[in-house]
């Protein structure tokens, strides 16, 4: 088969590589799309090395077409369309994946754009209603508001029924969320985050932050908490480390918490496959209802790997960035 | 009645004050002892403002009898000997506390020494349980395990069949911490807790960790913290602002908590009351089996509160610190 071969730092090149099966457990999907992720930046940089076991190829989501089935696999066939939260693989023709880490695709989804829908889904819902708690009438804020993982973080608290609150650098994409649902548009560079979410809350602040920023936004966003606020830390675009105040966190009875995907167990508790099996439970439904959809922001076929990080790299895009792996 | 009055900084003196009658909604204690808590010591110095409508009197716990029920209260009636925990006034003859947060005198427990536990079981149910979700098997850390706090929340945790690691300054304290139940005694004056930690869970760390110290530990206490741990800090007796490594809690998916009671509404959810009430469906219980047992320190006539207040400051006490109001 073909894959994207890093042979060296940021030289992405298309090449034949050995075949991959499925082991007891898994999944062999014929690759139709795969998803563009952050960490696959750093991985093509160098600056990530896979955990021992996984495979060296970048790409953490794919669709595609269910092409075989290992030993102990029940519930999936050959031939079926699916997508896959994956712990590397997927810029490939073909990628193994534990069973559980696989999702049908949406009925209402074209096959290629559910690609796009793997790390998103399981992000959004594993952060903000397994871990904080997000209900019906609080107010979340999204920094990044027109990413990928913050346009459907506007969509899944909606159909929560939270209020919406969302940081982003440019008309068009403040624009963009505003068109998702978001009801608070926040330009981060003309306007102070604190000041505005407190003025939309009577004070208050808000309930849920789903922070991209890390060290550069800490003590910010402690700011912006309400009581019993839960700061959710899921980048670190702006640094890693900064200076915490304790005195406002106790103040609040608030909590900090920094969260990943990647590093979590295939089954048991917190893991991909329960955080699978919850989004296809409650998110895949709301896909099919309508209130919920990919947003799609570029496609590249994969031999332009390179571009398509670039592009993501820039931060020129909104939604999702795409590859191509088959017609 | 009679009441401590701060007359200057750390200037306590038993005076007479006007009487306090029970509005609707409240019960009045004739106070049998108070507990003496750090938040009291702050206030005596002028560090701490009341809220506005709470007393300026200083006490946040109390134990005694029921003198008088005002309009709207059921379940309780002049007479019964009770505890509660309070927003303040609890250093006098008498008090008026919201019904919600008053509760029977275990069985098992001297009057007196009643007024030592709405403080600690409150603290330790509502942030090993309610926030933590300290669980069977997993194994926690308490800074100051001969303290108040610590001391019912080694009982508590070994109860809940938790392990239990505790640091201490003294091999008395650590003594009385491992007749507790703690089985992890860590003298933090020559050891390192964050290695003790690990070699004792083999590298694994804290599921949960309870923090006194604030700024002093942070870092380490990350360092401490199992994948998916808690840290909970309430207090912050080791200053109030440090620098907080995200890359750490996300590549742990572990969350910082802060926390109070103090600041807490009388009733809702995350309330006084509310906590109140698992208090004496989950802890009462433990008192009465005998697995959980009020410690108690020291104990000084009222009149004395500013030695008590010294005594607890120098730290040179294990236990609850009491003053007897009522013989």
């Amino acid at each position: 088969m073909h894959a994207i071969v890093v042979e060296s730092a940021d030289q992405l090149t298309w090449l034949e590589v050995p075949d991959v099966s499925p082991q007891t457990g898994e999944v062999l999907i014929e690759v139709s799309a795969a998803g563009v992720n952050r960490a696959d930046l750093l991985q093509a940089a160098g600056k990530y090395s896979p955990p021992p076991g996984a495979s060296e190829i970048l790409g953490m989501e794919v669709s595609g077409t269910i092409a075989a089935v290992g030993d102990d696999v029940t519930g999936w066939s050959v031939g079926q369309p699916v997508c896959a939260l994956l712990a590397g693989g997927g810029y490939a023709e073909f990628v193994a994946v534990p069973a559980g880490q696989v999702m049908p695709v949406p009925d209402t989804v074209e096959l290629r754009h559910a690609a796009g829908l793997p790390e998103v889904a399981c992000t959004v819902w594993s952060n903000l209603v397994m871990t904080a708690h997000l209900s019906a009438g609080q107010l979340v804020l999204i920094h990044g508001g027109a990413s990928g993982v913050g346009t459907h973080a506007i969509q899944v608290a909606r159909a929560l029924r939270a209020t919406v609150a969302v940081t982003a650098g440019s008309v068009t994409k403040l624009d963009l969320c505003r068109e998702l649902g978001a009801e608070v548009t926040i330009a981060y560079r003309d306007e102070d985050f604190v000041e505005r979410v407190r003025a939309e809350t009577g004070g208050a602040g808000a309930d849920v932050i789903l922070d991209i920023m890390g060290a550069a936004y800490l003590d910010r966003n402690v700011d912006a908490l309400a009581t019993g606020g839960r700061l959710i830390v899921i980048g670190m675009q702006g640094g890693t480390k900064a200076e915490l105040n304790l005195g406002k966190l106790i103040g609040k009875r608030a909590s900090v918490v920094g969260t990943a995907l990647r590093g979590r167990p295939v089954t048991g508790r917190g893991s991909k496959s329960a955080i699978v099996e919850e989004v296809t439970a409650n998110v895949w439904p709301m896909i099919a209802e309508g209130g919920v959809r990919p947003v799609i922001g570029a496609e590249f076929p994969i031999a332009q790997a390179r571009a398509a990080h670039q592009l993501l790299a820039s931060g020129e895009v909104s939604g999702k960035v795409l590859l191509r792996v088959a017609d």
